[in-house]
């Protein structure tokens, strides 16, 4: 095949190395490393080429800029792009407002896909913004949007939280 | 680094001469070719691992084995990845159905995760069955078991149906 | 029985004969019409003893005050109410800010409860509010709070719009 | 006014006393109870005109006849409806498998509306099925027909596990 070389190459860290890190900070702590640069990204954030960019009290954003090898069978972006993108600012949003000692796990995901996800539409924000925190469960939710603001998909989640110890 | 090498590359094809493929076949003479090999798998499918394996009459499967790459920062395969299959067998179920010259695109998705996801848990398959087909809305579920049929995530979706020439 | 009486009476109005009004108006004048009180409240908020109250471009709320007819078996306010509410919000949201001609069907709804509901809770507002108006697919949102701003419940729809004459 | 009467009066026993019968059955002595007449059906239930008429091991069905009470403004019956004996058809899988001194609680459900319904459906059936019972964390599906079997909703649940007397 002369041209385009469809072909990428990635690497990645560790995760259980990285994933060790979390027991002793705080969720926001935690995540605001991973931003900065001092932890990794984790491995599937490489596959995909997203990286989690901003941290806030109960917020979190991804970027990602859709390309060629994250298309489906018919011609657009793949949406398990939205939905893990999503799924990441959503849960971190919540693991942003956790103190050291506290994990938690994703119990559910709804994304709705409102617009279709091609090279065309450049660099993506998945923003994250907490709903609610309670001391067992939180929500959170989603929203995908372009460099002027259109909006591609949003989302919300149900995640549990529980102390690290008990586990 | 010494051990063991974190990196990976994949190649693709290009996903427009598929797409088009699409449009002169039946949705389930077209993902048959996929399984078969006759239509290149989809790239995004190609960076994640994971393969269209059976197609029936309004049901897919896709087969996936969880690796390193597919770790989040806390330690097991992001939930992205269920995401991602569960999404393309659900949706694939519904295309199953379709004859030549309509197409589907998902609206929502919504996938419940319970038990976590590792190197453990071995080959995965995630099972995608239609439960409504109307003429222009259709809906399926999926499920993602292990080779001992223990579940993992479970999902539903909701697919608009059109005519390709309409669009 | 002596105390107290648990019964309750209700009356509706003819339903068919308040739809067929609907094929006339724009979404938003039907809507603001039963907010006046010239068109009557559907016969489910007459059952359920909630009140469409706000109407606005791409918004609406309904209010409902918890009685002991919403109970569940297990002793608080039943999800169904909660799920009624917010799915009425949420598809008025969707249909105020639809012309006359076009109408809507609620393809999903997703529902997190976060609180639980009980005759303590007081007066709540479903607050359903826009957040994608395509030209066949919409989706808008919704959240339950009380008198103080205390979050119940919240969620997510989706509408598909279609012609009135094309039915 | 003539023909015919829009007025209906239900009425209801005490919930909370009912409810303190649950936490010495199990899940599913409970609800046998009330589907066999012996503790009454939830206030709800008679404000709505559902029934819960089958219990089984991660089983429940509900019945209910669709009436013009059930309305919404737009000349069908409200979804609100579908939600709520969805709702209670899951939810009561679940309960079902609770031991005594276990209860549960709804955190999320997801309902899609696939079939109008009206006075014309008939009598429906909502059954609710167990997916997942974790000890903390439990799924549940459920489907609405009618006496020929065609669907009219079907949708998902995840409920919270938690130790009657921790809480």
């Amino acid at each position: 095949m002369s041209t385009p070389a469809r072909t990428r190459s990635f690497d990645w860290e560790d995760p259980l190395a990285t994933a060790s890190r979390a027991t002793t900070l705080s969720g926001g702590e935690f995540l605001m490393a991973i931003a900065a640069g001092s932890i990794p990204q984790s491995p599937v954030a490489r596959a995909l080429g997203f990286t989690l960019s901003e941290v806030g009290d109960g917020s979190a954003v991804f970027t990602v800029e859709p390309a060629e090898y994250h298309y489906n069978p018919i011609g657009l972006v793949h949406g398990g792009l939205a939905a893990t993108v999503l799924d990441s600012a959503m849960a971190c949003a919540v693991q942003s407002k956790l103190p050291a000692g506290k994990a938690y796990t994703t119990l559910e995901l709804k994304i709705n896909l409102v617009r279709a996800i091609t090279l065309r539409s450049g660099p993506l924000r998945a923003e994250g913004k907490l709903i609610h925190a309670g001391s067992r469960v939180a929500t959170s939710e989603g929203r995908l949007v372009d460099a002027a603001g259109r909006l591609y998909a949003h989302g919300t989640t149900t995640c549990m939280i529980f102390d690290t110890h008990a586990e």
